[in-house]
């Protein structure tokens, strides 16, 4: 079989994005996003946070369904283990961008993913978060990540698959930038 | 009634924290933890990302249950939206950490908390993750976190809850500075 017999389909659509890309280059008004999470806390250190809308394409959007998350600690620091660590979204975030890119970058190159998975490993040392010592951060050390993927691809085509979707990813660039936080406070 | 009537209760455990930080104050190795996700694709842009054990305290750890999480893009991307994007992911896990550690120094403080609720927004020029413009970052241009809060204590003792939390915040600090990410590719 060549590879006109058997067309490369990692399930994205390659054309729609090259044409957003075209559409949004005359009208960057347009390409201007809000990203929104709405955050309840619940008891202790358990918060229930929700993910509905966003803003983009000048206008309102919604998802197709509202997405909910539970964030808590682990019982190691006496609480009830609710839901996965703060710090753990944060890899998931960084797992999804990377691997959503691996896929779109592939699909643009025409190479078949059979295969991608991650490990994602932050080193963290909790004398930060804990106050014992100052000179500790209080988040990750260092993060490693870890692809193991199957592709009808060279090695070295596959290593340049993750490159470019390092490039090109909203969370690598938020982890591995600094980005101003504003916090503001309504006290009643 | 009076402050010793009606106990503080925010449902975390500060003497536990603070035995910990004694305890970790003597022991700097047992400080020394590694939180993990691991992220296998599912098609176009969905990965499916799986949180469960984590290292701390010196040996292995697992949490109560095994926490699952679906990342995707919208289907304004072209894309099915089978779950939240990984960005804001990011969002949920920087609004669970500030709260948490809203509700532990309050908990500190002896000030009791009523409702705690934040809403997060993260400007997007997404003319960067679509390649169109080399000088747009990726990643989000700025995030606004707006909380109200109802508690036992006056405006500023509120809002020097959330100034305390920021200054302990582990993905405050991810967000807000840089952290190394080192990514190794297995192909096959």
């Amino acid at each position: 079989m060549t590879a006109t017999d058997t067309p490369v389909n990692n399930g994205v659509n390659v054309a729609a994005l090259l044409g957003a890309r075209e559409a949004l280059t005359s009208a960057p008004e347009a390409a201007q996003f809000e990203w929104r999470a709405t955050c309840e806390w619940q008891n202790g250190t358990h918060s229930n946070s929700v993910v509905e809308g966003f803003f983009g394409l000048g206008e309102e959007q919604v998802h197709n369904k509202t997405y909910s998350f539970d964030t808590d600690h682990p019982e190691l620091f006496a609480s009830e283990d609710i839901g996965a660590t703060p710090v753990e979204y944060v890899l998931v975030g960084l797992a999804g961008c990377l691997t959503a890119g691996v896929a779109a970058v592939a699909q643009n190159r025409e190479i078949q993913l059979r295969r991608v998975s991650a490990t994602l490993e932050g080193s963290m040392d909790v004398r930060g978060i804990l106050g014992i010592d100052s000179d500790v951060r209080n988040g990750f050390g260092a993060i490693k990540v870890t692809y193991d993927i199957d592709a009808d691809a060279t090695p070295d085509e596959i290593k340049a698959l993750v490159a470019q979707s390092q490039k090109r990813s909203a969370v690598y660039d938020i982890i591995t930038n600094p980005t101003d936080v504003q916090v503001e406070v309504n006290a009643t």
